[in-house]
Protein backbone atom coordinates (compact mmCIF):
# COMPACT_ATOMS: atom_id res chain seq x y z
CA UNK A 1 0.00 0.00 0.00
CA UNK A 2 1.41 3.27 -0.37
CA UNK A 3 0.76 6.44 1.55
CA UNK A 4 -1.35 7.93 -1.37
CA UNK A 5 -3.31 4.81 -1.04
CA UNK A 6 -3.26 4.53 2.87
CA UNK A 7 -4.72 8.12 2.62
CA UNK A 8 -7.69 7.57 -0.02
CA UNK A 9 -8.92 4.52 2.52
CA UNK A 10 -8.79 6.30 5.40
CA UNK A 11 -10.55 9.22 3.21
CA UNK A 12 -13.19 6.98 2.27
CA UNK A 13 -13.56 4.98 5.97
CA UNK A 14 -13.83 8.63 7.53
CA UNK A 15 -16.75 9.61 5.32
CA UNK A 16 -18.63 6.18 5.83
CA UNK A 17 -18.04 7.04 9.64
CA UNK A 18 -19.50 10.40 9.51
CA UNK A 19 -22.70 9.39 7.62
CA UNK A 20 -23.38 6.66 10.23
CA UNK A 21 -22.87 8.86 12.46
CA UNK A 22 -25.47 11.12 11.59
CA UNK A 23 -27.87 7.91 11.10
CA UNK A 24 -26.67 6.76 14.84
CA UNK A 25 -27.44 10.52 15.85
CA UNK A 26 -30.92 10.60 14.25
CA UNK A 27 -31.70 7.63 15.67
CA UNK A 28 -30.93 8.72 19.32
CA UNK A 29 -32.78 11.67 19.15
CA UNK A 30 -35.97 9.00 17.44
CA UNK A 31 -35.31 7.22 20.85
CA UNK A 32 -35.72 10.27 23.13
CA UNK A 33 -38.68 11.31 21.76
CA UNK A 34 -40.48 7.79 21.89
CA UNK A 35 -38.52 7.96 25.68
CA UNK A 36 -40.42 10.98 26.43
CA UNK A 37 -43.57 10.22 25.22
CA UNK A 38 -43.50 7.25 27.64
CA UNK A 39 -42.44 9.05 30.32
CA UNK A 40 -45.54 11.63 29.25
CA UNK A 41 -48.15 8.42 29.70
CA UNK A 42 -46.56 7.71 32.66
CA UNK A 43 -46.85 10.80 34.32
CA UNK A 44 -50.27 11.10 33.22
CA UNK A 45 -51.40 7.67 34.84
CA UNK A 46 -48.86 8.63 38.19
CA UNK A 47 -47.21 5.72 37.18
CA UNK A 48 -43.37 4.07 37.96
CA UNK A 49 -40.75 5.84 35.99
CA UNK A 50 -38.24 3.17 37.03
CA UNK A 51 -39.08 0.03 35.75
CA UNK A 52 -35.69 -2.48 36.43
CA UNK A 53 -37.72 -5.37 34.57
CA UNK A 54 -38.33 -3.30 31.42
CA UNK A 55 -34.44 -2.21 31.56
CA UNK A 56 -33.69 -5.88 31.29
CA UNK A 57 -35.69 -6.67 28.30
CA UNK A 58 -33.90 -3.25 26.77
CA UNK A 59 -30.55 -5.11 26.93
CA UNK A 60 -32.02 -8.55 26.17
CA UNK A 61 -33.50 -7.44 22.88
CA UNK A 62 -29.70 -6.13 21.60
CA UNK A 63 -27.46 -8.66 23.40
CA UNK A 64 -29.67 -11.20 21.77
CA UNK A 65 -29.47 -9.35 18.25
CA UNK A 66 -25.70 -9.12 18.51
CA UNK A 67 -23.37 -10.12 15.59
CA UNK A 68 -20.19 -8.25 16.44
CA UNK A 69 -17.89 -7.24 15.98
CA UNK A 70 -18.29 -5.23 19.51
CA UNK A 71 -18.32 -7.65 22.42
CA UNK A 72 -21.50 -8.24 24.41
CA UNK A 73 -19.98 -6.04 27.34
CA UNK A 74 -19.42 -3.25 24.42
CA UNK A 75 -23.01 -3.74 23.65
CA UNK A 76 -24.20 -3.41 27.16
CA UNK A 77 -21.99 -0.41 28.37
CA UNK A 78 -23.28 1.65 24.65
CA UNK A 79 -26.85 0.90 25.49
CA UNK A 80 -26.44 1.97 29.96
CA UNK A 81 -25.05 5.39 28.25
CA UNK A 82 -27.97 5.48 26.06
CA UNK A 83 -30.61 4.57 28.63
CA UNK A 84 -29.24 7.20 31.05
CA UNK A 85 -29.49 9.92 28.58
CA UNK A 86 -33.09 9.78 27.82
CA UNK A 87 -33.65 9.24 32.21
CA UNK A 88 -31.74 12.71 32.66
CA UNK A 89 -33.40 14.18 29.32
CA UNK A 90 -36.85 12.77 31.11
CA UNK A 91 -35.87 14.15 34.33
CA UNK A 92 -34.99 17.85 33.46
CA UNK A 93 -38.21 18.01 31.70
CA UNK A 94 -40.34 16.57 34.18
CA UNK A 95 -38.44 19.28 36.61
CA UNK A 96 -39.14 22.36 34.04
CA UNK A 97 -42.79 21.13 33.95
CA UNK A 98 -42.88 21.10 37.42
CA UNK A 99 -41.72 24.49 38.09
CA UNK A 100 -44.21 26.41 35.94
CA UNK B 1 -56.78 8.26 28.98
CA UNK B 2 -58.16 4.73 30.35
CA UNK B 3 -55.21 2.11 31.81
CA UNK B 4 -56.15 0.24 28.74
CA UNK B 5 -55.16 3.18 26.11
CA UNK B 6 -52.29 3.77 28.28
CA UNK B 7 -51.35 0.33 28.19
CA UNK B 8 -51.69 0.26 24.83
CA UNK B 9 -49.75 3.14 24.55
CA UNK B 10 -46.82 2.39 26.30
CA UNK B 11 -46.49 -1.43 24.30
CA UNK B 12 -46.24 0.64 20.90
CA UNK B 13 -43.59 3.00 22.26
CA UNK B 14 -41.43 -0.01 23.59
CA UNK B 15 -42.05 -1.78 20.22
CA UNK B 16 -40.40 1.09 18.59
CA UNK B 17 -38.12 1.53 20.52
CA UNK B 18 -36.86 -2.22 20.34
CA UNK B 19 -36.82 -1.77 16.39
CA UNK B 20 -34.80 1.71 17.16
CA UNK B 21 -32.14 -0.09 19.13
CA UNK B 22 -31.91 -3.04 16.33
CA UNK B 23 -31.17 -0.30 14.11
CA UNK B 24 -28.45 1.73 16.46
CA UNK B 25 -27.13 -1.90 17.49
CA UNK B 26 -26.66 -2.40 13.31
CA UNK B 27 -24.98 0.57 12.83
CA UNK B 28 -22.74 0.93 16.12
CA UNK B 29 -21.31 -2.34 14.54
CA UNK B 30 -20.50 -1.20 11.07
CA UNK B 31 -18.73 1.72 12.89
CA UNK B 32 -17.29 -0.47 14.87
CA UNK B 33 -16.16 -2.53 11.42
CA UNK B 34 -15.11 0.49 9.49
CA UNK B 35 -12.89 2.09 12.68
CA UNK B 36 -11.45 -1.46 12.63
CA UNK B 37 -10.45 -0.83 9.00
CA UNK B 38 -8.95 2.76 9.37
CA UNK B 39 -6.89 0.98 12.70
CA UNK B 40 -5.50 -1.82 10.16
CA UNK B 41 -4.66 0.76 7.78
CA UNK B 42 -2.94 2.69 10.62
CA UNK B 43 -0.70 -0.17 11.84
CA UNK B 44 0.17 -1.36 7.98
CA UNK B 45 1.23 2.15 7.92
CA UNK B 46 2.82 2.72 10.92
CA UNK B 47 0.68 6.05 11.49
CA UNK B 48 -0.10 7.53 14.62
CA UNK B 49 -3.53 5.40 15.96
CA UNK B 50 -4.79 8.23 18.34
CA UNK B 51 -5.68 11.48 16.31
CA UNK B 52 -7.21 14.56 18.34
CA UNK B 53 -7.76 16.59 15.28
CA UNK B 54 -10.11 13.54 13.99
CA UNK B 55 -12.12 13.15 16.89
CA UNK B 56 -12.68 16.82 17.04
CA UNK B 57 -14.23 16.35 13.72
CA UNK B 58 -16.26 13.43 14.74
CA UNK B 59 -17.94 15.70 17.44
CA UNK B 60 -18.35 18.66 14.94
CA UNK B 61 -20.45 16.36 12.35
CA UNK B 62 -23.05 15.11 14.85
CA UNK B 63 -23.14 18.49 16.72
CA UNK B 64 -23.55 19.78 13.49
CA UNK B 65 -26.38 18.19 12.29
CA UNK B 66 -28.27 17.53 15.81
CA UNK B 67 -31.71 18.80 16.19
CA UNK B 68 -33.11 17.47 19.36
CA UNK B 69 -34.57 16.20 21.90
CA UNK B 70 -31.23 15.14 22.72
CA UNK B 71 -28.94 17.98 24.52
CA UNK B 72 -25.59 19.10 22.92
CA UNK B 73 -24.59 17.80 26.23
CA UNK B 74 -26.29 14.48 25.72
CA UNK B 75 -24.66 13.81 21.95
CA UNK B 76 -21.61 14.52 23.38
CA UNK B 77 -21.37 12.06 25.87
CA UNK B 78 -22.90 9.59 23.96
CA UNK B 79 -20.44 9.78 21.35
CA UNK B 80 -17.51 9.81 23.88
CA UNK B 81 -19.20 6.66 24.92
CA UNK B 82 -18.91 5.12 20.95
CA UNK B 83 -15.53 6.24 20.69
CA UNK B 84 -14.44 5.06 23.84
CA UNK B 85 -15.55 1.58 22.44
CA UNK B 86 -14.24 1.48 19.14
CA UNK B 87 -10.85 2.53 20.53
CA UNK B 88 -11.07 -0.37 23.35
CA UNK B 89 -11.87 -2.72 20.38
CA UNK B 90 -9.34 -1.34 18.28
CA UNK B 91 -6.45 -2.00 21.26
CA UNK B 92 -8.00 -5.96 22.05
CA UNK B 93 -7.26 -7.06 18.23
CA UNK B 94 -4.20 -5.26 18.21
CA UNK B 95 -3.05 -6.66 21.60
CA UNK B 96 -4.00 -10.13 20.25
CA UNK B 97 -2.41 -10.10 17.23
CA UNK B 98 0.76 -9.18 18.81
CA UNK B 99 0.42 -12.26 20.92
CA UNK B 100 0.63 -14.35 17.81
Amino acid sequence: MTPEEAQAGLDALRGEIDSLDRQLLKLLNERAAAAGQIGDIKKQMTMAIYEPKREEQVFRNVLDHNQGPLSENAVRRLFERIIDEMRLLQKERNSKEDRR
